[in-house]
């Protein structure tokens, strides 16, 4: 396997010394900077992830910054959900379309004031849309990227870990709220969030210099909670049907397809209303299903076409072996002819052809 | 050093197989793509490219296509260079800006028709700039990525290999233009570019599944020639003076600080145009420069500041040892206060402090 190449474009986080110290064996790129896919290894990770906690550095989770008189409507032009519910501690999971209702992303949304938004992105440059529409329109906003480093802190104990280092009010933090906790003088916004179902919270580290220090006081703290370094997980993710913006969904596909159409609620005329009209009254084609896939399969690094006869009736894109379930779990996009679950559908993958078996739900 | 995971959302190529059969040994990810960074080494690749041919499979150089009654509107928009004076088979580098005059990509872009342009991006989604813009306006042009795949031909036997395959007609293209030549019963732009300064060419590659089949005629074709897989090389493209977007120019960044302040030439109101107005006049107060770092230095993989006591006077973030002129060749942006050839400032590097002196001119 070839080694990944650093460089200011590809950028390393606040976080590297202590991702590097701690024996990172992979990486991936995401929104131009490292993110950690492996230390021990997937299986060793996750088995650890499920009993422990774990700080992951997410910085590559860059804030799109949205700020000034126009920001809520810059916000309510781009997101399908009704920004006027927004609570000011709420984080809103917001897939953003494209005017023909293609995802362009699904960040989460922080509101941080009426007229100021974090967008915490998914792999892409959504801020050059943000900025295309707002500089077309002349909205008056800022639209940039702070210095803001995601630190995640994932897993059973992590409550307990978090309380050590914030105190006992991060316990009280409802899913998707935040609030504002001190470190060493400053104000961190702290979010019971993260892309695992094991429990736990995402740190918005503001200020690159405060990286290290946190980091280190996370792992001073935990030593007796055997707290280890980690990353997003590829088996626990699947299993937990947590999906993946460029892989398991693209702009090719609408919230409606990927089981987001709940988040499509807004009662404004949001760029792509219009052509989700049809697919909020009935329904999309295809949508997204968890699969199990029978016997040995290899490292699933493309897109496997899910195919009856010469057809194409989908397709997956995220596979991995699942110690805990005992099958291979994966994340499909699957039209309606085939989405009952039970249905077996030959795969075509890179290492031979597999039979998927279109699962109810998924694992957790 | 960690090894790079693939995934959908970090893709693989159509030559893909090539290059791993090639013995790729790093990659970076590059619009979302693997871009091969070394095969036997950087020092013996660079050597290779100076004598022979290389293959490059640079498919990463993903293409904006703009299409439609619109198209030349947004380009005229979103482009300072006078779109009205392209010809047909003309290849554009245009360093794209927002509001403020900051850079936002530097595409080579190819009219293929009055109403139809790619734009070859550097890293970053610029299509969704783009987007952006177009929809705010409600402009008719569709703006989406096409299955096109760059293949660079670089190196002095580039010319005799090219010809082999597509035959002399290539010998004719001039620098920064294109032809439309056969290739196994399909037409591609043929264009004499790429990111080396040993001459050479771009095929853009439409259709994945003619990916492999030219990339064996190549090899096939240039047994003799001493072909081998190759690369954008960090050596050779740093002795030449090529900017890397990303790295050594960003937003922060205007055209005429990056040395493209001739590429400005539109006599539309351009997006930014008003803002680079004074830089268009007065010139700027920082530019790319030359450097030379003296002793040893160890890999670049963040920006390295420049610093005058304690003030900063700019950063190098491209730079390596070259073996051919026998200096730590390094690409900088300077302040006016220090830009003068042969101005002596301290280089804080992840390795230590070390001297760089300001140079005249790239090394070819």
């Amino acid at each position: 396997m070839a080694v990944i190449t650093p460089s200011r474009r590809v950028r390393k986080t606040p976080f590297s010394p202590g991702v590097e110290a701690a024996g990172v064996k992979a990486y991936t790129a995401y929104n131009h900077m490292l993110l950690p896919t492996m230390f021990e290894s997937v299986e060793a990770d996750a088995a650890h992830l499920k009993r422990h906690v774990q700080v992951w550095d997410v910085s590559c989770e860059r804030q799109v910054e949205i700020r000034g008189p126009d920001a809520l409507r810059l916000m309510k032009l781009i997101s399908p959900r009704d920004m006027d519910r927004m609570e000011a501690d709420q984080c809103y999971y917001v897939p953003t379309v494209d005017a023909r209702g293609g995802m362009l992303n699904d960040p989460v949304t922080i509101k941080l004031a009426d007229d100021h938004y974090w967008m915490s992105v998914a792999d892409g440059d959504l801020w050059q849309y943000a900025l295309g529409i707002a500089t077309a329109l002349g909205l008056e906003v800022e639209i940039g990227e702070p210095d803001v480093s995601p630190l995640a802190v994932q897993g059973p104990k992590a409550d307990e870990l978090m309380a050590r280092v914030f105190g006992d009010a991060v316990r009280e933090i409802r899913f998707f709220r935040y609030k504002r906790l001190p470190f060493e003088g400053r104000d961190f916004v702290v979010a019971r969030s993260g892309w695992s179902k094991q429990g736990g919270y995402e740190i918005y580290v503001e200020g690159a210099d405060y990286g290290m220090p946190l980091w280190n006081a996370l792992f001073g703290a935990g030593l007796d909670l055997n707290v280890r370094a980690g990353c997003p997980n590829n088996i626990e993710r699947i299993e937990s049907g947590l999906l993946s913006f460029g892989s398991d969904m693209r702009r090719e596909n609408t919230p409606y397809e990927c089981g987001l159409g709940r988040f499509c609620n807004s009662p404004e005329p949001y760029i792509g209303k219009a052509a989700l009209a049809e697919q909020a009254a009935h329904g999309p084609d295809r949508i997204i299903r968890p699969i199990v896939i029978e016997g040995d399969i290899g490292a699933c690094t493309e897109s496997w076409p899910l195919v009856d006869g010469s057809r194409w009736v989908g397709q997956v894109a995220s596979a991995v072996w699942s110690p805990e379930f005992g099958v291979n779990v994966a994340i499909g996009m699957v039209e309606k002819s085939h989405w009952t679950p039970g249905t077996r559908i030959e795969l075509q993958t890179e290492h031979g052809p597999r039979m998927a078996v279109v699962q109810d739900k998924f694992w957790r």
